[in-house]
């Protein structure tokens, strides 16, 4: 292992204008420093969390795209997890597998090392430079919008030769936090009642959830009519439409629905109306409100003292609570064993010089997840 | 039983103005209707919450009074659990044991008879009328600033001999709130880290809570300094006056002193800032705060989707998540064996003549609990 390793140079689509298409440019890939792994990107899928950075005027440039499965080119010291050739699931929030928080049960939020929207988990910085040698910022650590990249191994899952990459990036980002939110944070029972604000990736994710679990009811909420076709697919049995309910809340008719308020309340927009409509929407005495959603605005929920004191509770989570290196190989023996719906999620793939056309479809709210492939 | 119950007349302390000193007046008590019990009191103590509606302009007339232990006198029909002369605490959370909710372990919200702020909680109305037969408002379900006074059977503990009922009348509120929460709703662990913002009764009570299970340190807050002296007897290891901090929130204070944020955050006052504080004071991925303060406004606490999602939870409750007739009986046996301490909870005593001066020790702040025994 005393070869120096070289930097790569290779072609990356760059947000070089907020909202503005992405620029296909030739930049330069350093090598992996200590605990970080070079991949060769094999697909990503392209998740909203993508489009709100895209938006913002912040951070350009930088190179997008945070869920994918790439395979080890090389990797720094101190990497022992996998080898040159294995293929990993890179995920935004690390997972060191050593902290106190990592060693425990009680959250995914490992306490050695950071997630960070900019640089690097570990090491900080970004490891991409364009032709003029300017760094490039790198997205979540890991910047998948780009042949190669470089990522931590706290932040990585080892894939098994069983698992097709197009599936398996899905689990980067919005199906495990779905799926996350209602296993782990909102730990869904046979029977419940479950009402989900938002039927994109994530809220469908949930849905998914909730199914496998046997919920009773699974209502979900959404401005978009066709919405409830793609969600009965997901375990959706009630949709409740904003938009052709009148004056009403929204909470006074989920409340009529599930005889008082529903057991489990889920997030997935992120608005400060829809925060609050979900909290309302929960029944007292046990009621638990998700928030998954949060734009970068950060929209506040506003709650009355005597309206939480009623035995209701609300639980802010990342990635819905999931533990990379624990639950993601979980959640891949059910898509394997059948049990887990993840095809249904994919609506639209593009080769990697299309990747604007990606953008096209999930802004237009036609595509729920669109697979992106490496030429 | 086929003897016809009769009114009771007797003498009762009115709240005929709201914040004016409570007026003697000979009531009439009317026999228990189906499922309530019509107990002579033996004592009360004075709580926060009875100061709160003294204050507020919309209840008077009205009997307060709802942390107390009475002596059964009669009992309605279908009563099966007491009989004449049992002692009983009464609480103004129900608890049927029958209904869905008291069957499982997930709330303290009984689903089949509700807490309600007026009114019985079954059967509804007030029991009391006064000397010109109009009737005067019953609080919580208890009212037990009068001679006699009428409680639902779903709301009451049996007590057994052993326990004081100067003691046990403690456990009827505030009491139980904090060692619910801090039992319950929190699940303090060994070597955890506790902020208790507030340290009236229910404050202290979280502490006497999280000291009994071993918390490694406990933060209390508050602008009276002498509640230090106090809160060491109960557990609390360090204290943050914030007129002591100059311009650093004290959420600041606490992530300094807690090494990021402390796991267990719990606010005892309602007011929004100290709410807000209280969340900000927890620590990211895990942190719990429990909102057991709750002012007659309605003080809202607002939080940003951005600030929540790093998984922080919120729980509101009522009671601390008590249930009143399995945790009650708990609570008197770890009193009974000297694990818990109750008897530092009282710092005052007064005739039910004087009762008057309960209340102006507890506005004052001189007192955390007064007894009122009955004359
Ligand atoms: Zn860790
Ligand atoms: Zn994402
Ligand atoms: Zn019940
Ligand atoms: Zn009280």
């Amino acid at each position: 292992m005393e070869k120096t390793l070289k930097p790569i140079r290779c072609k990356a689509a760059v947000c070089r204008v907020a909202g503005e298409p992405l620029v296909f440019e030739e930049v330069e890939v350093a090598p992996p420093k200590a605990f970080e792994i070079r991949i060769k990107i094999i697909c990503s899928s392209l998740c909203h969390t993508d489009l709100s950075f895209w938006h913002s005027k912040e951070f350009a440039p930088i190179i997008l795209g945070h869920e994918t499965v790439g395979v080890v080119e090389s990797v720094g010291e101190g990497v022992e997890e996998v080898v040159v050739g294995d293929r990993v699931v890179p995920m935004y929030q690390p997972n060191c597998g050593d902290c106190v928080v990592c060693r425990s049960n009680k959250s995914n939020i490992c306490a050695e090392v950071p997630a960070r929207i900019l640089g690097m988990p570990r090491n900080g910085g970004s490891r991409i430079t364009d032709g003029n040698g300017a760094t490039i910022s790198n997205f979540f650590g890991i910047s998948s919008f780009s042949e190669y990249s470089v990522v931590d191994v706290a932040s990585i899952v080892k894939l098994e030769p069983g698992m097709p990459s197009d599936r398996a990036c899905l689990l980067s980002c919005g199906i495990s936090t779905g799926l996350g939110a209602a296993w782990k944070e909102a730990d869904v029972e046979t029977g419940s009642t479950v009402v989900i604000f938002g039927l994109g990736a994530v809220g469908l994710a949930v849905s998914e959830g909730a199914r496998l679990r046997g919920a009773a009811k699974i209502i979900g909420i959404d401005l978009n009519p066709n919405k409830f076709i793609l969600g009965k697919r997901f375990g959706i049995t009630d949709f409740v439409n904003p938009k052709e309910i009148g004056e009403k809340p929204v909470n006074e008719i989920i409340k009529e629905m599930t005889n008082g308020g529903a057991d489990y309340s889920f997030e997935c927009i992120g608005l400060s109306s829809t925060m609050s409509e979900a909290f309302f929407s929960s029944k007292m005495g046990g009621g638990k409100t998700i928030i998954l959603g949060a734009d970068l605005q950060g929209s506040s929920l506003s709650i009355k003292s005597t309206d939480i004191i009623f035995g209701k509770t609300i639980i802010g989570s990342i990635l819905g609570g999931t533990k990379v290196k624990v639950d993601i190989p979980i959640f891949i023996k059910k898509y394997l064993d059948k049990e887990l719906q993840l095809d249904e999620f994919i609506t639209h793939e593009v080769g990697f010089g299309d990747i604007n056309k990606a953008f096209d479809y999930l802004i237009k709210g036609e595509s729920l997840r669109c697979i992106i492939r490496m030429d």
